[in-house]
């Protein structure tokens, strides 16, 4: 009788379950249909039955377009930032459902202290806030079990063939050390509770019930959180006016500045031979670099990372160009693109052109709508920040020449046939646009010029000055923050820590 | 005077250099023009002096097209088979130029015994071949150096503080057993040794001499191989002729079996658990799966999957689409994008739809060239056999419905909003050619049904038979699998070491 009953029972709470994961599909449609990216994060106490919501989340849900990433011990040794969270980012429209979090090593780890902790969410928040803005959806989830539950599960999985699988000294520590871990999951959960990325605590005690509760709340915040999402972006769009922050800054270069033959040859030996050795004292620090590109057309930045580079090793030094995004690269947040190419801790990556594009060619086009590009600025800079304060040294190069200088070179190209492939009709187009790009230039340098990622205005006219101007500074700049401290961050920690002792 | 002499000629070789790069710049827009891709794998003994001859290869090279990758330390622990080279691969008309590569491993262990090495170097060459066949040119480049030289520069590196970087306990080890190496090495060049990959032996003695013979060696292969390339292109797009080899499958089955909704019930939930234990088994053993679905439009590959994954842990279980290629992967070979979907060790993908497309999709529309889809057919099961022979567990599915039946499903969601969006004018175009693809069908379950990787053909009409043989097959193909020798390489190896002893 009893088993009747029970099997009555639970044969209704999965009625109840395929209706719910049927909702939660058709949401998805809705999603796909506004081109919304979805992110549920599945966090929780171990053995909190994490796996077991993720199924109930994803049993209805259409495969092609909702992936599910393990987030498990993300290693900061080879990239200090955040790529985990870059790289696990849904395309428009799809879903990530996350297990564990670019939050985890914060759980994990009680003995943190509080001021390493905020820093380390206000990076994560930055980043989420920049893609809520960019009408991605967040939601997470976290599973609350009792000191005394997980005990009882982790000896009962201990037991199984399967679920031992799952259960590491971790769980065992985590449940020994309960009473640590609490206040500490609570002081997290409090500080990283925001509107565009809203916590949602569910009891894990009874895995079905979970379920349940977690596709009702997925469900509820999309129902309130679609709307408000293409509100938004209905509002932005109709944004058209732009209040310029902003101070000359090309016009008022010297183009005449220049180099003879025989002092640009000394100098450029010199400095390549400093800008080697620089390149592997990072590696043998395990720092990195990330050194941008930008200029007018034909400004000389490919000759310019030539010289800078040619005798940088090039096992870990990288030239990364960024071109007009691919359909697979507009399936993402602008930024997505560039987490790819960052370097690994002792790498060099060079950017010929970079990011910037959002406020030059894509303002100046029309691409990006003003709301848009005029909130790019505040983004990219929170994402230079985040690099250097990881220890990615960031310098950032203009290379301007004058409108005269580029209508020769462009006309050289033009004439001479080994250069011909290097001139198209989009120079010319971008050429009749001159002065929108200098406002647009102007702009950006005044508004993104931070001690932390500096913009260095290279004049170009003189092809070998502006050569030398580059590897100067280079070797200035990373000879600066080499002789600064490596990691704000890491260091408060310890003073932190010291005091504490 | 001894010293200006020397100026002289370095500058002179300095020259020379230059000239040579600017030479292979110029073939390298040859390269771009005709979309062919390159791969220059750059090994030797270690200290000598690869790191110097790829700066002189990239010297005056477009970097926009040519990407250095370091290849150093594979590691087979997460994928087992050569997703380190189909990583690397070069777009077309681009250039990867690799330090160190998949034959490092053999390189680096004297240790292996003979067969093993003769296995794993098939391996890499199948690849290799079919790439070639694609138009990928492939030069490798062998830095010799004698234990004196090598031992002289590992002392002088070991007292640089940059240049001792790169010295490791290897390059100690490996000089003390130099004479181990050398026939060793000499072997696996002369195994390696092929038309569509040729080894080129340089001196590593000199490092100037080395990177000015590596310069000239590369310009003098590609402009032997570019024209050969082109000539068998051309060749290649004028065969039109076809000779089928296939055999009558799909108009055999028997499409009116059927299971009753308890029977269905019934067996459905007991398979589903096995699944789900079979899931984590592999797990356990640190064993993985590739699981193919293929099938007539509507015939139920989603559903099929969805019940199939149902209870298998999402986190080692992931369903990989194949949708038309993108822009991105439709500049690289056709078999590229799946290297990046295939399972760590432990996990398990399913494909839906795959890249058999080749001889469906692509050889009934006219995508893909004769020569092309003809050939496919051997390359995917040399892909296939690499993954078995790799341990990994490979299952195709194959599902079927009748034409009447597909009309009524086609029309059913045709007139049911909520499963509109799942049928599309393509559908009704595909639909029209359907005496087309039971052509393609037979020929492809005909040619590509091996032991290693079977084809198993669905009947679908009923989609409750069709689910739960998807189930009992897996189950069967599973359970059978996991009682087989785990890696034949392996097992070989060790029956050779026992002989030895």
């Amino acid at each position: 009788m009893l088993d009747k009953k029970y099997y009555k029972e639970s044969y209704s709470i999965e009625q109840t379950m395929k209706e719910l994961g049927k909702k939660l599909a058709s949401v998805q449609r809705q999603l796909q249909e506004h081109s919304i990216p979805l992110v549920i994060t599945v966090e929780g106490w171990e053995s909190s039955g994490k796996g077991s919501v993720i199924r109930d989340l994803i049993r209805e849900l259409d495969q092609r377009y909702c992936h599910v990433k393990v987030l498990e011990d993300i290693s900061k040794e080879e990239y200090p930032f955040q790529k985990a969270l870059w790289a696990a980012l849904p395309k428009y429209g799809q879903i990530s459902i996350l297990d564990r979090s670019v939050y985890s090593e914060l759980f994990d780890h009680v003995e943190y202290p509080k001021s390493y902790i905020k820093q380390a969410l206000e990076q994560v928040l930055r980043a989420q806030k920049t893609l809520w803005e960019d009408g991605m959806i967040f939601i997470n989830l976290f599973l609350d079990i009792s000191q005394k539950t997980q005990r009882h599960r982790i000896e009962k999985y201990a037991r199984d063939p399967y679920q031992s699988l799952y259960i590491t000294r971790r769980d065992l520590n985590q449940n020994i050390c309960y009473e640590k871990y609490r206040p500490h999951y609570g002081e997290i959960l409090r500080m990283a509770q925001k509107d565009y990325s809203p916590w949602i605590i569910l009891s894990g005690e009874d895995k079905e019930q979970a379920g349940k509760k977690a596709l009702k709340e997925v469900i509820n915040i999309l129902e309130e959180k679609i709307p408000q999402i293409l509100e938004q972006k209905e509002k932005l769009a109709q944004i058209k006016e732009h209040k310029a922050i902003t101070s000359p800054i090309i016009e008022n270069l010297d183009l005449s500045k220049s180099l003879t033959k025989d002092e640009y040859k000394k100098k450029k030996k010199k400095l390549q031979k400093r800008a080697q050795e620089l390149g592997l004292e990072l590696k043998r620090r395990n720092r990195s670099a990330v050194i941008v590109f930008e200029g007018n057309d034909a400004a000389g930045k490919g000759g310019s990372i030539k010289r800078l580079t040619k005798h940088m090793d090039p096992r870990n030094t990288f030239v990364a160009t960024t071109a007009k995004p691919t359909e697979e690269e507009y399936s993402y947040h602008y930024l997505h693109r560039f987490y790819e190419d960052f370097p690994r801790k002792g790498e060099v990556t060079v950017f010929d052109r970079s990011w910037y594009g959002r406020v030059m060619v894509e303002r100046i086009e029309g691409f990006a709508k003003v709301a848009e590009w005029e909130r790019a600025y505040d983004e990219m800079l929170a994402m230079e920040k985040e690099l250097h304060d990881n220890g990615v040294i960031v310098i950032k190069y203009f290379l301007a020449i004058s409108n005269e200088e580029q209508l020769a070179r462009f006309q050289e190209r033009e004439n001479t046939p080994e250069k011909n492939y290097k001139i198209t009709q989009e120079d010319w187009r971008n050429r009749d646009k001159w002065k929108d790009y200098l406002v647009a230039i102007d702009e950006m340098i005044t508004r993104t010029n931070k001690e932390y990622a500096p913009w260095i205005v290279v004049e170009g006219n003189d092809k070998r000055y502006e050569r030398v101007k580059v590897l100067e500074t280079f070797v200035q700049a990373v000879e600066k923050a080499l002789k600064e401290p490596e990691n704000p961050r890491q260091l408060e920690w310890e003073r932190e820590n010291e005091q504490q002792e």
